[in-house]
């Protein structure tokens, strides 16, 4: 059994969402134990959160600065660091402690401007850390399936890709009635210039490109904001072309009422189409040409990738946190294998990094250019 | 108990589909007979369909012209003419039998062209025939009812509509294999500009005006053809701008593999989500925001709309034949009041006219425009 | 293009519902003309019942012996007779028709008693007649290839079958408040002695028999009544056990609230098991022992059973209408080659007749006895 | 922040399932920390299991006897066991740390007798300790929603409930074949008298309990072994009747082929009827009487009961692992609370307990006793 890797945290504090599922996450499959933080800006905050997350209150920092530099010299320093604050700290406390020698997992998207991505693909590389980026919906065992599948030729030639990403719980102007979570998502100046589109367009781009191993070549999208004084879109619709003919259409919303966290991909080759909903994430269903639907379950399915990330039989179903807690136990494996010299092991390989999180860049800046030009077909640009 | 409604038929000669689901949709509510047809313009095809038909082997044409003429002519001659050939004869066929005094009854898209389709409203229009189009799936009951929960208020103000029509039986070059259906469909000269646009695009833009009430004031669109040497698309992605702000996406395939005829609606409000799915039609789902999903049911569905158009208890599904039927059966009411001077029953207000086709052709004339302006947003002309 | 069959119909009056059902039926696929009728013992209901179904007067009867005669005497006479009836006349009138030397299609359950049903099936014997059992369920093409499936050992050796029906339209006592079709069911003079058990108990025994084959020997069984005051069980649960060694269970109930028309069945064998829903009856689901759940779809089920019950192609859903019109088309199909001294056509043999009712009829002998000896395990007599 | 509370574990090591599943459960929530065990009667794999287990050597026992004595004499001992052996020793593990003065979580059935499940019950109480018996689907939220619905009358009078689980996990002789899980469940000497009905059909009968506040007050049941050579059951049938008239059916098969893990129970009352399936356990299905099917979801069902144990919004699937963490959620709330002097938390009232499993051990009884009286109705001794 290998040592729990030291985790520390920034952002997080009592009162927020993400935070909570990333300890409850790394907790899951016992690979961490959490030891440092800096959960909040507000001192009485961070030092209750602390507390509250068990957390020593001589490892409870008031700052991210102070909290990668003093960790750093610890002998029992963290191993790595969660960071999970809004969208505009992501690159300069991802930057802090990649220069202090410490690995990153990091909440998406992974910046404000693809040109802070690119830094932080630099720095990563530099520095030879870990630099993982938690696009939850790869960590489901269905899901590695799928680009195990795509990837290997079981679809045939890929032809049509369609992913949406659709919720309700924007419809109305949240921040203006003093939710933390809408608040920070809806504000320019720490969500970054993509509401919507970075929220959970992000996924989504994400899930396509993930399981059919490709970006598109070039998109003209649409935003849009509906609810009104909303300053960032709470729409994003896409047409995408890839290099090889593919089609696809990409949607999100967070105004499409009853939605509850609807992200759905549906891939089609020249052989077979397959289907994929995150709100039933324990099966695949894949229909060849003309043929019979077959409904594959976590647990019965037969590949390495998808073994790997299931820890209950069928008919046992796992959700969301177990898939959140895959992307930590497969950063783990990678942390292990960093720290001791050798090669990343194979089974964790399915691990989103820090170059996922600049492609997700790369389509945000697309989508935003695209929509400055009345929806024009525009090259992303790598 | 009315009188029958004596039915003549041009085009759906055997080997046709569409003709003999016609016909069998004029029986099931036992509203019409057919009695006379040009159902091929094949001599020996034509003579042995009406055989198999039943019809009178003097009442089976060699072609339409001669067939209006002579059925105009007779005491006993047709009320009503069904449409069934390929799409490039609509206008003509419709046109000599509106001149001819004679009802139409005629498969979608209307025409091949916008300008045929202006011509034949102002037809109809001239020689007060009804003039029923038979986009199918308006016919199902909770098609009809989702279309009064929209228009009465029920979703909200509409914001988003996402519509869908995705088929996989031209993945392959059918249309070189000797397939009858595909032969048509894919050749230019009978099938005109559109292929899956206008086979089963029109059908979606349909549904989504239908329910919606609502058309969009732009569009931009993208066609593509998959197959190598096809000579028509098979594949359509378009975005819709809407007049309220609404936003919309619109997708029709018929190279997705998998895919049997899945025709499915999204509508958005600020208030409720509706969903409907053609292949599960004896059900509506709607969800208002941020709360539970309803399940409607056809037989339970509280409204005249949906009560007029069904015919057995819930949980005795009902499908495709029922809904076609139910296009034929509000034909039949309006032909009889049309013919007897009244006013059209309110009943049967939601059939699919002339007036429906005529924006089909708006819709596929703008798609066309839009793909060859490399998806410029284009205004769907009036 | 064979000649239509001349119909006639007992029974179906106006405000009856299986009656108008049969009438569309025997539309659906063009083999009947109705053309005589004694549709109720009223004799100006029957008058205007006739009316509605543009029977001529001259053949509307004022009783069912009267009819049966006549009918036999005219050249034109019916070829066939629909019995749909409550249940304590099918006997009755089937023997004056048969008597008579015209075709049965019979309404089910056959009869208020085993021996009333021994009797009919003597009878057909006797007098060479088709008899057809509409036992609806078994029109679906799903229902048919399941079956295929089933006995070519597909499933392997059978060990469990689940049958269920359940309802919830008489969770109130309908029957006395004035329901005509609740009335004579509820009723032990029109009903017979099984209330919910005749009514679709036997259709959940019928639909478990057809698919799998097998007959239970024994039942152990138990009748309820929910409704105070009604007369007749409105609750049935039973288990079974087959010669094989299989086990199964059946329940039927029309107190089940929410329920629309729940018949479902599940089959399962040492290889795979089958679950049909009547309420989605495109397709059948299959799943080999630890194995991938394959959807079946009307339309691309590879079997001459499933292909001779369908009309239109995958995706176009069929219904419970299409279903009971197979029934007609199949017993056309036996009447005439009855009639014309040739072998029943083998696409045909999927047609429910008398022997079926014989066995409903010992299937509810069987559950009244166990009932009174309180759920003893009892033998089915044959 | 409470402290974790201790745990020690006995049973589970290397090859076992349910206690890594213990474990896992027991991180969750961060409310344990697992610091001492006897994971296996066999030395090598219990220290081998209790080091992968991160458990210190020294706290890692050759037998209970030895741990319940040592960590009840140690100042930092545990404050619980988690007991997950073969169900032959929860009996005499459980006596040993009752009387050590050592709360109990208990795997299911309690017992291999309703003569030891009494005398834990005894135990328990004269300790004053919390015994916890981990019937994991009772953690489910919509389990915990249905239950408040049902009880607060939101069904009406409770008519009929019908529950099942289905496996086809032993379908084959896997016992034979060496698997160790398979081996002690078919194994009367570790399994107890009872195979299927004790592994599975305890589960589908607590459900039923649990969700209808209900026990039958009769049962007629048939056990039967379908696997060759198998010396217990693999399949139970049984109908039940309730004190208030209610009736049901109780089924539970572990050869029922292409079956996961369907544990599916449906209760209707005069009302409304409900369903839930644990495959699909993020919704509960509830329909009014003859109204629209409303789909409650976690996160969005509006009761204390369904929010305390729930963790992330709705749309983010929570699985079996989270159902697992509630029970041992709600027993450090129980174990705090009863250590503490204090009344147990009213939100902690939905754990299964030892009253619990004495209810499933008087359901097992009266199964074997039906059973050995060819089905004969039987009651359950209280």
């Amino acid at each position: 059994m290998q040592r729990r890797l030291r985790l520390g945290m920034v952002g997080g504090g009592q009162g927020a969402f993400i935070g909570a599922v990333h300890r409850l996450a790394a907790r899951i499959d016992d690979c961490y134990e959490l030891v440092a933080g800096a959960l909040s800006a507000d001192p009485d905050r961070a030092a209750a959160s602390a507390a509250a997350a068990r957390i020593d209150p001589l490892r409870s920092y008031a700052d991210y600065h102070t909290m990668a530099q003093a960790e750093a010299e610890r002998e029992d320093g963290i191993d790595v660091v969660a960071i999970v604050t809004p969208n505009h700290l992501h690159a300069p406390v991802a930057t802090a402690f990649l220069e202090a020698g410490i690995h990153v997992i990091c909440d998406k998207p992974l910046a404000i401007s693809l040109q802070e991505g690119l830094e932080l693909q630099r720095l990563a590389r530099l520095h030879n850390k870990v630099f993982a980026l938690t696009h939850t919906y790869s960590g489901y065992p269905m899901v590695r399936h799928a680009r195990e599948m795509v990837t290997s030729g079981g679809l045939g030639d890929i032809r049509v890709i369609q992913v949406e990403y659709a919720q309700d719980w924007l419809s109305e102007p949240l921040e203006l009635a003093g939710s933390k979570q809408a608040g920070w998502r809806a504000d320019p100046q720490r969500a970054g210039p993509a509401g919507c589109l970075g929220d959970i367009g992000t996924h989504a781009y994400h899930l396509a490109s993930y399981v059919s191993g490709m970006q598109p070549t070039r998109i003209a999208a649409e935003l849009h904001t509906f609810v009104p004084g909303r300053q960032l879109d709470d729409h994003v619709q896409a047409m995408l072309r890839y290099a090889n003919g593919a089609r696809g259409m990409l949607w999100a919303s967070q105004v499409a009422a009853g939605e509850e966290n609807a992200l759905k991909l549906r891939v089609y080759g020249t052989k077979a189409g397959l289907a994929f909903d995150q709100q039933n994430p324990n099966e695949l269903l894949v229909t060849p040409l003309a043929g019979e639907t077959r409904r594959i379950t976590r647990g019965r399915a037969q590949s390495e990738a998808a073994a790997h990330a299931t820890r209950v039989p069928p008919g046992h179903p796992e959700g969301y946190l177990e898939a959140f807690a895959q992307l930590y136990q497969d950063a783990a494996l990678q942390i292990l294998a960093v720290d001791a010299g050798l090669p990343l092991p194979p089974e964790s390989s399915f691990l989103t990094t820090v170059e996922d999180g600049v492609r997700g860049m790369q389509f945000i800046d697309a989508v935003l250019r695209s929509h400055r030009n009345d929806s024009q077909w525009t090259a992303l640009t790598s």
